[in-house]
């Protein structure tokens, strides 16, 4: 965990949101989360990502990237489809995810109210 | 906070991706933070919103519209753009606030792998 916030280049990217409640399951949970953290940066169009999680076990990941193909490649990685099959059978009781196209961003804080 | 993950419609919908890092500034600020997400639920258009922080205060918020003059409406409110000047004087230490179009969305656990 890391209080900087990302930095991301000018609209539009894209971005995965992940909203997820987890499991009491723990076996292997954070090792397999690490390294694909690790995997994904290595993506070709991978921009950066963002993870934050309560105490209750409520997180929400969003990930950003370039364009759909690079989003496709990483879905399509070998490691990262066994980590989602394990995700599915045992980490989440729940999971959304959304796929979504980032239109403008702005940063703070501003002096002036807009 | 809530273990329960929220419902969305059938996509397009629109994503407005609040992250943040909190000051040390704690006078008022869970009071509004309350007072906000009750007054945007009353807001025509509003979908619904997830929130996570960790502990060292990172957080995501995401608040889900219909559509842009929904999100064009609440900005416009007298009491929400009170509390935004007091953010931006106060509460974060730096935020990133992005606009986003969810093209695709889809819940798990999912038995079988895609």
């Amino acid at each position: 965990m890391s209080r900087r916030l990302v930095r991301t280049p000018e609209p539009p990217y894209l971005a995965v949101i992940f909203t997820s409640v987890r499991s009491e399951d723990e076996a292997g949970y954070l090792e397999v989360a690490g390294e694909m953290e690790r995997l994904a940066a290595e993506q070709d169009g991978y921009l950066d990502h963002e993870v934050t999680r309560n105490r209750d076990g409520m997180g929400i990941t969003i990930s950003y990237w370039r364009d759909e193909e690079a989003i496709s490649a990483w879905r399509a990685n070998a490691k990262h489809r066994l980590a989602r099959k394990l995700g599915n059978e045992r980490w989440y009781d729940e999971y959304e995810m959304r796929i979504a196209r980032v239109e403008r961003a702005y940063s703070g804080p501003r002096t002036l109210e807009d």
